[in-house]
């Protein structure tokens, strides 16, 4: 995610090696390594020097397309672990907390790395993001994973429990994906500026009835929980179908904007 | 979408006076200004040197909340004539489409520029969209829509038929929300850097089909084509449930990246 | 839904007359009866002797076709009221409850009748349905929709409050679409047979919660809560997509099996 | 199947091994044998005399409870090999013909017998389907699995291909789940009474748009395709929500009903 007008792929850029939908490889290119598939194995040196976009064959004869990595595939290797954050959700937070270049964002907690890759990626180049993560090991993997992303000077990640309290103030939004969000919204109030945005994402919907009643209280408006359900189609002229399986819940999306509680405040 | 540090309410600002979900005004604020509502007006000029979150009392005694505007608000407002783009499917293509700070995006056509609006938001400060929009009428609505939004310095409309050619090239990505978007696929394949990256938006199953095997044959990769449904939920303890009406299609969403047809290209 | 072979119209049989699927009307054919409707009238009598599926032609020459109202059109025009029930509700509690010719069902509550005529027309011509009713006005308004539909020999309507208690034993199957079937469960295992099944159709996912609690309670098993969603689809060439509107919610079903308490009881 | 007034279990009856919802057995009782379960044997004639919804314990300790299986299991268990008919698109088929008691309904192609069953149910007992199946194998499986269920007597199954011709007429309706649906259009107008209803259940929007095409053309009316989508909700206090996974599609039904082609047939 490095912008530099060159698309020519150099020592330690980040390639996807697309075979087909499902096996993709995120791999660093150094010239005299070879990345083994079961497909035979690439001589990643061979890509120096070429576009992004090109095609090269494994030593088994099967060819692979050079892809500049996209958000969309660095969050998708990022959510193999915890499986929490889907791109499709991540989409709808982006869009629903307002995010942009220059924002400000309090986010909880990082696990992985996955959403707080995507604000990171939204916020830059003066923005900057403020990842709240009790779990140490979890800090840890998701600087690694922004470090890859090239994405981490937009990230200040906070090992601190943030149902403990929010350090910043005056932030633009504050995004939760954690277990107990009710707990932090008292918080995120005392943080976030006049108008901003609260984004909630959570499995149950107990966890959100209880979220939407701590928004109440606090005097949030425009409170509204969305999912969203994403269908993949097959389509192949004769044989055009919605697939088979699907993902049929991952959470809901509950938003809310800061209201001050008295009238004509400030 | 300005991002001044001083949430204070001036002369000449855009504010949403929310009341619910279903009523928000988009308003510009001007000291001396009533806003009228059926709910009574609004002394628009007690809002100056508030702060956005503001409550405000109208003359029947009716409270509204100042907020100020969001990327989603300013979509949703423009969104009105058309009807063709959704927040949730432009959450998508922004996702799909790689779309952030700095990128090159070429887009068509304009419509009202709803989707333009959430390109130009995220490719700022340095990036740029240039916009393709056939029809007179509908490029000027889009520019006043986007200076509304503070955005025209990063978007180009081009009153031009892009099924005529692009003029641009090697731009990020090329996003379609237009009838006929297989006929635009060679000038796409021409415009965009290797492994840049295609979006295409259409109703219609017919238009998928088409667009695929166009993209198919111009050798993109990783081709998809997935539809998005938002639920509402209503949530109020003891009577939480999805809420009873639903918009059940928008657009399918399909996807490509290029991939150079030779081999090691580059 | 009288099933005698000839299918001529005579004197008094209901017509469904169909100019669109937006438009239908269930009529009583009288000879010298008009029928008037904004496009014309229609001499009911001149459907005498004809086959059902004949068109007919208005006063201002537009084309009806008299179709024999089939279960789904009785329910349909039934559930304007409440419109609580959906055929597509209806379909899945009929598979689930195993409802068929003989089957013994007990209901509540009956509301305008529309689940009742569906599980009298499949428990004709041996079964009996046991419908609870605690309003007297749906009671009588349910009877009058039976009567019509020719199915009122196969329901017992109860004009009794079912968490009360329920009279009959040993039936196959108790099928709840009220306000707090929770309260029906223990009176449920009372009355079916061993094996036999209860449906709960619920709006809130609150009365699920409840109701499933006290199907565990009572040791019912194969315990399942399912939640059915119909698109319509488009189908014209080059013009295929799912229709923008969509019904999003009517409601859940829950479904149980008695099993006995004690280790091989009987 | 069968509907004796005794609920206790006889030698010969089918039942329902129930352990959990993805682990249940369809078991003939003998007295005498076992029936082995990765949790142990039961000894199937302990249960002879008891009554359905008894629970007998395995060698292992493990509870079971001896269901009476219903038409919802018997089309479960057979659906296990072509996999294309589910109990949900079954239900909505059902509502849509119309099939009920005495209804003499033509059906294509037989496949496992899975939906063939349905229709046997609610056409008995003086009803009769006639199935029209090509391939040998499976027109002898699915008479084995309608002779399980008790319902050969209400079905004749035909080893004939459905495109050359339908020998029956004046039918109540024609229900199809096979390749080339529109090929059997004409003779399902030829086929039907009037008014009488073609449901047709497809995999792809290529056969629904054909088959849509077809019925305009022999002047069907009221044609209506549908999609149903079933979600399963996980119900425990505090973790409610719908599951993870579940079926994104199995296919479209398309419905019509015979009207005449000239003015006042009959």
């Amino acid at each position: 995610m490095d912008f530099v007008l060159s698309q020519r792929i150099s020592e330690g850029d980040n390639v996807l090696l697309f075979l087909d939908r499902k096996r993709t490889y995120l791999v660093k290119v150094e010239s005299g390594k070879d990345f083994h598939t079961h497909k035979g194995f690439v001589k990643l040196g061979e890509l120096l020097g070429k576009e992004f976009g090109a095609r090269i064959v494994s030593s088994m004869g099967v060819g692979f397309v050079a892809l500049k990595p996209s958000l969309r595939d660095y969050v998708f290797k990022m959510q193999r672990r915890t499986q929490i954050s889907y791109p499709k959700d991540i989409a709808l937070i982006l869009m629903f907390s307002g995010t942009g270049s220059g924002s400000r964002v309090v986010e909880a907690g990082t696990g992985t790395g996955a959403l707080t890759t995507a604000l990171a990626f939204h916020v830059k180049p003066d923005g900057q993001v403020y990842s709240y993560e009790v779990r140490q090991e979890f800090a840890e993997l998701a600087l690694k994973n922004l470090r890859r992303a090239g994405l981490s000077e937009f990230v200040t990640i906070k090992n601190l429990d943030i149902t403990q309290g929010i350090e910043e103030d005056a932030v633009d939004a504050v995004v939760l994906d954690m277990a107990t969000p009710w707990l932090v919204v008292p918080h995120t109030y005392a943080a976030l500026k006049g108008s901003g945005i609260i984004v909630s994402f959570s499995p149950t919907i107990e966890q959100v009835i209880k979220t939407v009643e701590a928004l109440e209280g606090d005097g949030f408006v425009d409170i509204q929980t969305v999912e969203s359900l994403l269908r993949r189609m097959q389509v192949i002229r004769g044989k055009t179908r919605p697939e088979t399986l699907m993902t049929g819940h991952t959470g809901y999306i509950t938003f809310g904007r800061k209201a001050f509680k008295e009238l004509l405040n400030g």
